[in-house]
């Protein structure tokens, strides 16, 4: 059964044989032979919506969703507009009342509550009670005569009382009466006890006493009582869908860490044991989700050496993602990282302190893979008979057998896949990492996202594709919950500002969860190869600040690794990839400390949490960005955050920021305080522009919480 | 049968059993048991596409219309793309093959040669041979082995030779048998007389002669024909329609005229027989559709009298809208006009002068309209028996009744209103004006639309709406051929810009045709109420350059009438709506010469008859715009018009011009040519900033010719 409830602020309906949704449209040259004239109102421009309704919006559970629409009748005439939405385990709809934007714009907000998938869907008609009580003011305001008009009126509130019940009847009637005998006009008293609004279900009783006439038949609340009875032919819109993942796939703080280098004695290959000694490591820097490369058996035929060599010594370990050797395959465990069990503890324990384990899904093996010899069939084969290596002409990976997703026994080779997955979530896994998603077909990701998610919608998949932007959005599309973006070469305050608009305020923002990363193990960017200590924090504040998920790949980045394998390249030399590494975790130039206050900041602002209310500020020099962040949805702006960040990471840069202070709930006459969240420093601002000043050798950046005092009482008006 | 041909340079496919379209999602879940996995590609984002293909998008007839869509797949195989189109009387699929513009975007140029619908889709699919070309070359250029390679493109030619025939089957055994044995590598000859290209449907027999391996493998031509007999299963998208108009619904000239004030004797009512006196005098200004308000009897009851007095004179004619009296209805003609003879007359000699008469078709009816006392519940009654009049409280209108679109008998009503339209086109009529259309609902417009363009779909449909913007663009979606716009208000450089680059390059352009408006008989705009003759020149030009499509309300605005009824008012004093008014046509005033001008150019110049290629240019005067337009669709930039106008039109005004010249496809190296069409001046100008100068007692605008002189070849070059 569902846990979910509507709140007590929504309108529940008892909508059991809602009518088939379409689009509005008339069927043009055969008018149907019914009473009835086809409906007036139109429904537009829905919103979420994602490719026509063929995929679904995200949401995360918590989320108060906007729900919107363009909708409109001919004439003059207001309509009533409404959301019905249902959890798939939910037996009846809800519905909530749209609020009107202007411009045809409707609005309201669905309360998001449980995990998988909700459907909902807009409903607009003529509102002629609302109609009448607005054409009626115009009248009175002009001083016409009223008399037909309350007729009607009276009419019209005598049908509606027809379908309702008990005291709600009992007040309609009343009202109606009250219309029909109306000589002192609008003025009229209406009698007291028949004017309960808690008939309406309102709850300020008290307030409704000794109105009068026009109180009533203006009032807002009565309004859309009758809304809801009123006659007439509804148009609704399709039905979309909206697939709700758990908060963390919002809200994320990854760090990547090979197993294999957590062993505290030198070039001694790490254990899962060793993992879970560095848990507090990864939990006091605030981290809540710890990705490990592949732990599976690492293949020996083609095995690289260090640096990528394309020969490897018998001690090297040649590179995780080269999957399956004769201890397993994608199902083994490394025997070197130790056993299942070392595994479910490493799991158990990280969960202790909030930090979900994830797994990387790398669907690729070495020539030594069982597979290979138990499933021939799932690779492609060239004339002479060997299996067709990875490769992308001219470039080859003889280490690497690519599956053939198009093998005639596919459904077989798909079924292995989604077994993996399967197992793993079996043991313990929620989250994984994906590996290179876009070299495998979109229709076999849409089929295993699709199946996981029903069995286990709390499972969290990141999309590790770096390649063109629709083939990321389709990947995003067809279910993957959070996908690496371009923000890794995203550099100058131009770039970043078009991209992250492009993230969060157009069609992507629906089904993209952007998760930042400023390095991976095989991206050693250019603006960290200076090895600017600048350069590594305002990456990492521009990443951790910009998105609610982002991630590290450490301990590479909290020690400022810099050193790339040659010139131009963005391999890391001497790369985990394919050795060993020992690192020293307790340098006096780790930045962990640092992490852990940015992380904690995150926590506690709910306004990181989210991307929606991004929003870039003007500053009159090119190195320096100013951005602000806001809870999202809220009554108005809170929790406000302003990130300014110095993006020259050799000279100091300085600058007046222009904040529109409009879009940030602040009143431009009276001053603010900026509180800085890295320095603890309080600022006094005054209207829009204020100046700013970032020193590179020092933090090159401000994280500030914004906060305007109410404006404060007489002493006079305080003593009341 | 169909007339329409695709154009022999097309690919003619006989599909007749395509397979129904899907959207190229998998079925998650539940894979389908067959042999082969799902299809590889996406198709997303459809061009053109009218609110996700429920409505058709729109062309005319003649067009060479851009289909694109984005299509990829996974991995870094190669797409096959095509558009498959139908015209609803074809009886096959033509297909045409798309070309990649870059970034997974693909695009195809389609004929439109007739009335009616046409129907498209898009199909792509793995390109396997050009997968294979493409690697070929990148693998022959590191200098690898070769030999592998060679037997698997060898192998995918046989496997195509099977599905070919004749000459072209025996082409591709010697090509396959060729790469078998190649062991000179890609630079062996291929023997000669198997090659001729002429096997491939190419003209070029005579090019492709003792070509080498390399030549061959690698040729487009082979690609393209390999690629259509690959195997792999297609994704196709969704089916759209297009609706084709003829040209004169993207092209038109309109002129809208009183019929009763066409009298050359003043004061006296005018006629048919007046009108066709005046047809020469329209012709020479050069339009193409004579619009005349309602020609039908008017009403008595309520009648309006002059300045729309609430009562009218015995001798005062009354509204044309106020339609409906003793002597008929919608369907018959004012007596004082003339006979329907009369007016099949004056059809058949506008017709004759290449003029479209249009006519108003204005559902509302005057209380003493023939339907009033035969459908009474046509109309909607008050409590008290009366029929309510129209209003828009407080406002309220004695004179009209408007019907009620969902009385219990709209189907009767719609009939019959459907039954006005089909009179009127069997008496000749192809062009309607709609009077108010959003003031009756959607469903009945595109019921009607839908049922006259099936039986006539030659007509147009002009939307006289001005009035929400979500309003005015559902009218154009469910069928209208035209509609009214907001340029009759939009004044600034700023305002016409973002309007018309809306207009011209957002979804709307799609499916409106803007059709432009400086006056009408309701609206007298602010800018023309100054009298400045320059505010009329400029007015207009905007109107006939910014519009391929645009109207003037005459005489009135080539006599430059700019009395408003009173200040702030948009009425014009002395309405032609309430009263016969007598025009001195011969006024020395006039700007019916300039319009002919204006006109003339319109007609010689097809960049001007399109507004797909509108694009304004910088200048750095606000009082000054800049815009262009080029014949649309060419191989480049044809018949480039380059249009600036002084919106100020009491001072000169004078700027740089900052042409945006490679968007124009001019060399900037060199000088070009910018002939004005106005004054037939000639200017050289050179690179992208030039001085302009326009005075408003003057002409204030300029209408260029730009052109470019081809290069010179040197006089030895010359002679060879």
């Amino acid at each position: 059964m569902a846990t979910r409830r509507s709140t007590n602020r929504r309108v529940v309906r008892q909508d059991d044989d809602l009518a088939r949704p379409n689009d509005g449209a008339a069927r043009p040259a055969k008018p149907a032979k019914t009473q009835q004239s086809p409906p007036r109102a139109v429904i537009e421009h829905v919103l979420p919506q994602v490719d026509c309704g063929r995929r679904p919006a995200k949401a995360t559970v918590g989320d108060l969703l906007a729900i919107e629409a363009d909708a409109f009748a001919d004439g003059h005439d207001l309509l009533r507009c409404e959301v019905r939405y249902r959890h798939d385990t939910d037996t009846k709809w809800s519905t909530s009342l749209m609020t009107s934007l202007g411009n045809d714009h409707w609005r309201a907000m669905v309360p998001i509550e449980s995990l998988g998938r909700y459907r909902f869907l807009v409903s607009a008609k003529v509102d002629r009670f609302a109609t009448w009580s607005r054409d009626l003011k115009a009248r009175a305001s002009a001083g016409q005569d009223l008399g037909i008009e309350l007729l009607i009126g009276a009419q019209l509130i005598e049908q509606a009382a027809k379908k309702a019940r008990g005291t709600d009847r009992l007040m309609l009637s009343t009202i109606s009466v009250g219309l029909r005998s109306a000589t002192g006009g609008l003025e009229t008293k209406m009698p007291e006890a028949t004017l309960s609004w808690a008939a309406l279900g309102a709850t300020e009783v008290g307030q409704a006493r000794k109105e009068s006439l026009g109180d009533v038949v203006y009032s807002e609340k009565l309004g859309r009582f009758l809304g809801g009875l009123s006659e007439g032919t509804a148009t609704t819109s399709d039905t979309f869908a909206i697939m709700v993942d758990p908060a963390k796939a919002r809200f994320s703080t990854w760090y990547e860490m090979f197993p294999r280098s957590t062993s505290s004695t030198p070039d001694v290959h790490g254990t899962f044991a060793d993992v879970r000694d560095k848990l507090g490591y990864v939990e006091k820097m605030g981290f809540d989700v710890l990705y490990l490369p592949p732990v599976h058996p690492i293949g020996r035929t083609g095995r690289k050496g260090p640096e990528g060599a394309v020969s490897a010594g018998t001690a090297d370990p040649g590179s995780p993602w080269a999957i399956g050797a004769s201890e397993g395959g994608h199902k083994a465990i490394h025997p070197a990282l130790g056993t299942l069990e070392d595994f479910h503890a490493l799991i158990k324990d990280a969960a202790v302190r909030g930090i979900d384990v994830a797994m990387d899904l790398a669907f690729q093996v070495s020539p030594d893979h069982p597979w290979v010899s138990e499933h021939p069939d799932w690779f492609r084969h060239r004339p002479d008979g060997t299996i067709r290596h990875a490769e992308n002409p001219p470039k080859s990976y003889e280490d690497i057998y690519p599956l053939d997703f198009d093998t005639p026994d596919w459904l077989g080779l798909w079924t292995e896949l989604l077994e993996v997955v399967r197992y793993w979530i079996a043991q313990g896994i929620r989250v994984f990492r994906v590996d290179n998603p876009h070299t495998k077909p979109f229709a076999f990701w849409e089929w295993l996202l699709t199946t996981v998610k029903t069995e286990a919608p709390e499972v969290i998949f990141l999309s590790e594709a770096f390649t063109r932007p629709r083939v990321m959005e389709q990947l995003a599309k067809i279910g993957f919950s959070q996908s690496y973006t371009y923000f890794t070469w995203r550099v100058s305050k131009w770039e970043l500002e078009s991209y992250f608009n492009e993230l969060s305020h157009s069609d992507l923002a629906a089904y993209l969860r952007p998760n930042l990363w400023p390095n991976t193990p095989d991206i050693l960017s250019e603006e960290l190869q200076s090895g600017d200590r600048a350069a590594f924090i305002s990456r990492f504040v521009l990443a951790a600040t910009l998105g609610s998920s982002y991630g590290i790949y450490g301990p590479a980045f909290e020690l400022q690794e810099h050193l790339a394998r040659s010139p131009g390249s963005e391999e890391y030399a001497h790369s985990e990839k394919y050795q060993v590494r020992s690192w020293d975790r307790d340098s006096r130039k780790s930045l962990a400390s640092f992490i852990g206050l940015v992380n904690k900041i995150r926590r506690e602002h709910p306004a990181l949490q989210f991307n929606d209310t991004l929003k870039f500020h003007a500053v009159d020099n090119e190195q320096i960005i100013a951005y602000s962040k806001s809870r999202p949805n809220g009554p108005s702006a809170e929790d406000v955050v302003v990130i300014v960040v110095n993006l020259d990471h050799s000279y100091p840069q300085s600058g007046w920021v222009e904040l529109d202070l409009a879009s940030l709930g602040v009143d431009w006459r009276r001053p603010y305080v900026m509180h800085d969240l890295l320095t603890d420093a309080h600022y006094s601002w005054e209207g829009g522009r204020n100046f700013v000043s970032l020193d590179p050798s020092n933090v090159p950046c401000h994280i500030f919480s914004l906060h305007q005092p109410a404006i404060r009482r007489s002493p006079v008006e305080g003593a009341r």
